[in-house]
């Protein structure tokens, strides 16, 4: 027997017991002739007490940092309690010890603020997964799917396996392949998500569905990308978008729950599409705070049932205005007392490649009620008021405005509005704000190929009321230049992102059920028959034989367990994760394979010089 | 709303409640101008009657078989009771109804017991899985992985994720490989198991791991076989060979609790291996019934401890005793009074070329005490009675006896043993019992390579007696013709499987977690210091820096769950299994890709003629 106890067991009650602990060594401080040792586990840290008696058998076997060690002795009461710990009330008299293994020098200190850099800390993965916040990580991660699967059992979905060695139909990212050496010339591919076969699990009568499950993407890596992730991934039959709105929205209360135990008792906040493009720039809004965009100009096709305000900015011989697509103002609260040194930082940032903007202006309303801007020699402050009111500024704001192309201009206020909200202190890392983004819609126009690309998937449903709409026009765009005036550009998707905090958790959507109508999507997307058939005849096939209406979603499980960490890397919440060139350093892959493996699957390199 | 109620929840408490339900038709049914209707969901089976009002829209909307309908109706109680299905005392009055979705002619019948061939079922996967068996067999597979997973919870056991694209180290089978687009010429592996993972998470302090995970293996496939396949993967820290087995059994009796309601309350039975493959002849015996082997003859270095009782048969002019190698007989209990044609059929049996043997000799023991023998012209009465004696078998048994190589006989004998066992109804299918075996050898000997391979894996530790003997000597065989000489050939694992009913459900090992150990056993595997560092290098690195005794266990989950289902294909028990060519009939792949994959990839095909 290893031990009695862990390392984070023992307390007052427990004195004059006779113990066995086993764990590392954390530190070693010798007083006089007696020894200390915190002793680590996985579940603590107890102090060992060596009397001057074992002195002989610690020289002969001395002991350092991460030395696996075993302790036989007795639980007294210490001293000088430590009440940070919750075994700082006792010590364990050693009266002997056994070195269960030696360690070498680590290459950084297992301590919560290590010294190690991430590339090092990467490598020796097996030690960073020591520190006390990496083990936090991810009992946070195990945490969060036993709730899922506590509250998912509950709702009646079942775990089902779904395949990994599947079909390659690439639609969107790569694909993993994995060439079949019982099938030469033929390969596998990993899946991108279980999509389909969740979808035939509900033709086949499931009901309620669910899987926490690996995921494969060949994209270009990012840090908050993994070429493997993880997915929880569910589906409903005989569900409308509202059923699977309260089902999910509870699912993730739950977590809340049972993970970080807030009560999330509020109602979710919901959010059409174009109102989060509309008021804060993007499809993921961070709703703790409001510093709302306003939109001064902007083009009338992508917000046909907006109101232009335009004649606020236009007309005063400010040719940035003027000449902007889009021009979209904030007010920063408080802000109006910024120094010149402050302002131009931020213009700086704005500038920055990553936000890609000429310059910003600033109008500030000082306390007094008058207003001092950088648009001054254009804009009266009269004009200056106006454009105040309109963008909801008050006394004390500093207002911010940008102008440039639609799709830019907008990211950069959606970016603009972020930064500041953060550098306010607006984005509070203990306040937790869902919210359901709604009504996307259903195609994105790619225009070198001059079709229709799904925005979602190619499973998505249109709203019922834009399914006559998809079914009967030809997808087709004749002319390139006014694919705005095609049907398809209107059709809402009835699909739906759940947010937190800014950031997309979860997405999904009701699916197409009907044969015809699925064909539909396929043809918008360009596939002609032959290839709807090679790629998805099983899926048209299943929806010949009873296939019932069903909708699904798919949290990102990485992501999920980063934000209710408070962490902006999903990586710290990965066992082993891949670096940015989807390499593990640890177990330096992936590498070279044998000459015999090319053989036996009959491919070779071809490498480009 | 798609319904308010499932098809397997209304009952007689319900009557005059207005309801919605949704489903497939199960079967349609006219008496008259009344039409019934019994509609299937995930949850059970309800009657609908339609009175002649709904006969017209019945007639414009013809309902046929898997169609999915939504049903407006009232519960009524049913004038014919149907006591075998628990919604059959009711049954609804339907006001109005939807056809959701049409279905064409399924080319099989949804029924317990199809029409349909293998074949077509595999192919229309989606539809075999709406029969009640397989749904049965999917659910108990939920309810075992639920059970293994609240078990393991409750024993601190943290569910931890290990990577799918892991580095190529084949050692015994093949690894599938996945080629990397942003490391050319280098490819990723499938994990055969998270086996360095798991035990990396050990050295990491983890202690207590568990996964329910997918695992991937390139052999030529049996029926009992899939490429990809699940394992619930385990391992613990600081424990010895006790403690694993003690945590285990108990994970299984509460599997057998959860989902059989059986209350598994006997010790687990345990066996070293010599004495299963002594009594048994195989390391995975059936011990639900007996009918032990008796070993008349066999040879002295594979059971050395052993009692030779060949003099009980040698010296009779018998030359098929006399110039075996091995000798073994079991007496089938009652069976004395079979026919010529049983024992004729029996031997064809044991001449089949699945099991080789040349023929079979047998001797009845009379109920008077007499007996009868196919070899009755070289052994007296005397000396079969003494045979019969040593064989333990009583009057009224019939004796089969097989002579031949060691290897070969002995695998015939295990399998006559179990052939027999099941035509005399021995192998009952409701009783479940468990084995442990333990004391396996630590090596095989390679013939081919004249190199030692490891039994269970090269991570398994020997017996703590054994590890001086395998530090302190050179594991090159210089003899190949002497090798159980040499040292290693005695060397024991510190390795248990769990048998059940004649299956390995599991397998373990303490695992070797000292630098010098680890490397013995990969020279011992021919692995030169080179190979080792590039293949293992990150494991000996992780052995320096503390890692504590450990061990662990990983049970095969789809043939767990099939034998607890009562099936012997694992195949039944996994939602879209692969044929016995790796191929997933169903979507069809493997197949092709396209050559934009093939150049993002840098490979090509090298296919040989």
């Amino acid at each position: 027997m290893f031990r009695s106890h862990t390392c984070g067991e023992l307390r007052i009650q427990d004195v004059n017991k006779s113990v066995t602990l086993s764990g590392w060594v954390q530190t070693v401080r010798k007083f006089g002739s007696i020894t200390f040792i915190d002793l680590r586990d996985r579940y603590g840290i107890t102090q060992l007490l060596f009397s001057e008696t074992l002195n002989e058998k610690l020289e002969a076997n001395p002991l350092g940092r991460e030395f696996v060690l075993q302790a036989n002795g007795v639980v007294h009461e210490r001293s000088n309690k430590n009440h940070n710990i919750p075994t700082g009330e006792i010590e364990i008299f050693v009266t002997d010890f056994n070195i269960l293994n030696k360690s070498i020098t680590p290459p950084f200190t297992i301590q919560d603020d290590t010294d190690g850099g991430d590339d090092l800390r990467m490598k020796y993965r097996f030690l960073d997964l020591r520190r006390q916040p990496v083990k936090n990580n991810l009992e946070l991660r195990y945490a969060v799917g036993r709730s899922t699967r506590n509250y998912l059992h509950e709702h009646n979905f079942m775990d089902i396996e779904t395949p990994f060695l599947i079909k390659s139909t690439p639609e969107g990212a790569r694909d993993f392949v994995v060439p079949s050496r019982m099938n030469p010339g033929q390969f596998y591919a990993l899946p991108q998500s279980p999509q389909t076969f969740k979808q035939l699990l509900m033709v086949s009568g499931y009901d309620r569905y669910y899987q926490i499950v690996k995921c494969f993407r060949d994209e270009d890596l990012r840090a908050d990308r993994q070429p493997e992730f993880t997915q929880i991934d569910c589906e409903m039959a005989f569900v409308e978008q509202e059923d699977i709105l309260n089902m999910f929205e509870n699912l993730i209360k739950r977590i809340f729950k049972d993970v970080k135990n807030i009560d999330y008792n509020d109602a979710v906040e919901r959010m059409t599409w174009e109102h989060a493009m509309w008021t804060y720039g993007n499809d993921k809004p961070d709703i703790r705070f409001d510093m709302n965009l306003c939109n001064l100009k902007f083009p009338a096709h992508t917000f046909p049932s907006q109101k232009d305000i335009s004649s606020l900015i236009n007309g005063n011989d400010f040719k940035v205005f003027d000449e902007a697509e889009t021009v979209i103002a904030i007010a920063a609260p408080g802000c109006s007392e910024y120094t010149r040194k402050q302002t131009d930082e931020l213009t700086e940032w704005v500038k920055r490649p990553q936000i890609g903007m000429k310059g910003l202006v600033y109008i500030k309303c000082n306390i007094d009620g008058t207003f001092k801007s950088s648009i001054d020699k254009f804009y009266s402050e009269e004009k200056l008021k106006n454009i105040a009111n309109a963008v909801n500024a008050k006394a004390g704001d500093l207002i911010f405005i940008l102008a440039g192309a639609e799709e830019r201009t907008r990211k950069a206020a959606s970016e603009l509005r972020l930064y500041l909200g953060q550098q306010l202190g607006l984005r509070k890392p203990d306040e937790f704000k869902l919210l359901w983004v709604l009504d996307f819609p259903l195609f994105e126009y790619a225009e070198e190929e001059n079709r229709w690309v799904a925005r979602h998937h190619p499973f998505t449903s249109p709203k019922p009321s834009d399914i006559h709409t998809m079914i009967n026009n030809n997808p087709v765009i004749e002319n390139p230049t006014e694919y705005l005036k095609h049907p398809y550009a209107n059709i809402k998707a009835n699909a739906y992102d759940m947010v937190l905090n800014g950031n997309e958790i979860g997405g999904g959507s009701i699916r197409i059920y009907q044969k015809e109508l699925q064909q539909k999507m396929f043809a918008a997307l360009g596939m002609d028959e032959e290839e709807q058939h090679h790629k998805f005849g099983f899926l048209l096939g299943a929806f010949e034989y009873g296939a019932p209406p069903h909708g699904g979603i798919a949290f990102g499980f990485d992501r999920l367990c980063s934000i209710l960490g408070g962490s902006e890397s999903i990586r710290d919440f990965i066992a082993f994760p891949k670096n940015n060139s989807g390499r593990d350093v640890m177990i330096d892959a992936p590498s070279s394979i044998d000459k015999k493996q090319f053989e036996e699957l009959q491919i070779k390199l071809d490498i480009k010089a």
